[in-house]
């Protein structure tokens, strides 16, 4: 099969966000700003930084606003901040996030059980946020749909109820569109058809794909939906995040993996491998947990061993 | 992009010998018959059910005789022994196993290290090996090529080595060919094309593909050699398995989770993936310690969860 694979991957870390929104343990402020400065530093274009959801809700991310403040901004990198509702919005352009990125369920029993409320009531705060954000200026935004491939409580989603959100999300005026596997529910196959479907609507930067790796299929479906011309994923460092609602999973496909699997197959990423697995390797520590990375383990495919002393004497 | 999915991928499970053979905890010659009797049960038409190396090398498998007598043989199912040398052959001839299955690595260095002989001096054991498995007769012979994807030593393999071994092995009259990534080190464009190459001197049905998971890449690789038209794979219930000469790595792919990935394709495998799963979560008892398996942990892809009682109220 003749593939192109010249085109550039983009990979948008959201490892501050994504990865740390569930970690039990609390990350100081200065580490959070440390991890991030690092990571622009490592040629990520996007990393989602934090999160403007109410503090009861997700006490881990309650310091939104000092990060923003304290990270140093590269030039040619977007910082982007998950919001919730309008609240979340006007704290998000305060702290000048460079993206705003929404979130909605396609799944309406998921969409109630994470967000407490219906897709609908979702859809008309986003007008909200949408205007909001126009009066202010200077800033992108991008809506998520999560769930997109498959509901931990309703099943399988419909796609035509994909791309119907998808409608929906672009009437409003957003730039950008993730499709989330929230619980890691895609098959590759399902993910090809999706991405050619959705590529009727959206160019390759304009759709983002947001996969978790909890039943070991989220770099197949990385590699189904490159193939198919998706170009931007999501992914965390270590492998970090997860949902609440789906018991026993691992998380959201790991940074260091999905690089070392683009390296090897001489996909273009703009960022720098040794300096990912170095950072990853620090995870443990701050976190006080091993992290699912596979390459912060076991090492680059093209790492080799010093050959065993038994077999130079052979 | 069309490709038809309706061929059967047909897995050969080899945790009775590949995952067991590099656990620290003694399995009862019961549980290692019990462990194979439920696998074939399960819809598997392949099983490496043991090895007949030396109890002092493999202390684990030293039971290889008492196993073979002990299985219940399914009709239809091939009961696979590993075969080190001319010493295995005949035990494994005298305990009556369907198929030997012989190793060496593409990789010099690799080769010392796992066989302490030279590639040359394998090649030469396999050929007493085969004229002794002629004069018994009843019995189908695979030549496994470890390393082929590359040396956790050598680094990168030459895929013309490769396709010379392949023709040696077939010249010597081997049956079938297994491809092995031994260290975890192969990539999906790789696959591609080593399989590409390797489907023009072999027929389907005696091509195997096995794949570790050290980098994630497990499942991908098998997406990617199916496509290309490789229809033989193993795996190992949990994940079960390693390389000892690559420090901090998971294991084979792990035979329930690639499973779950035809099922949601639609690739049929012919096995019983609740059956399988349930098996698997034997696995953590029975070796004292956590398995990589991730569908064992998350359920399959279509398995759904109770709705929360808060969202019901909403």
């Amino acid at each position: 099969m003749i593939i192109d694979y010249s085109e550039q991957l983009i990979v948008q870390e959201v490892a501050p966000r994504d990865g740390l929104q569930i970690e039990p343990t609390w990350v100081e402020t200065a580490d959070k700003i440390a991890l991030i400065d690092q990571l622009s530093h490592a040629g990520f274009s996007r990393i989602e930084a934090g999160s403007f959801v109410s503090p009861k809700a997700i006490p881990a991310l309650r310091d939104g606003e000092q990060v923003f403040a304290g990270i140093r901004r590269r030039t040619g990198v977007i910082y982007v901040a998950l919001v919730p509702n309008r609240k979340g919005a006007e704290r998000a352009l305060a702290a000048k996030a460079d993206e705003l990125n929404l979130v909605m369920s396609a799944s309406q029993t998921h969409n109630r059980a994470n967000m407490r409320m219906s897709c609908e009531a979702s859809l008309a705060a986003f007008g909200d946020i949408v205007a909001l954000a126009r009066d202010v200026g200077g800033v992108t935004l991008n809506g998520t749909v999560a769930t997109a491939f498959g509901c931990p409580f309703e099943g399988r989603i419909e796609e035509d109820r994909v791309m119907r959100l998808i409608d929906q999300y672009l009437d409003l005026g957003l730039d950008g569109i993730t499709l989330a596997d929230t619980t890691g529910m895609a098959n590759p196959r399902q993910v090809d058809r999706m991405i050619m479907r959705a590529l009727h609507r959206l160019t390759p930067a304009s759709l983002t794909l947001h996969f978790h790796n909890t039943r070991g299929l989220g770099l197949a479906n990385v590699l189904a939906a490159y193939e198919a011309g998706a170009r931007r994923f999501d992914a965390a460092l270590g492998g970090l995040g997860g949902c609440p609602f789906a018991p026993g999973a691992s998380g959201n496909i790991c940074t260091e993996d999905l690089v070392n699997l683009c390296d090897e197959m001489g996909i273009p990423t703009g960022i720098d491998l040794p300096l990912l697995i170095e950072l990853s390797r620090t995870l443990p520590a701050l976190l006080g947990h091993d992290v699912p990375g596979q390459v912060m383990k076991a090492g680059r495919n093209c790492d080799v061993h010093p050959v065993p002393e038994y077999v130079r004497g052979l």
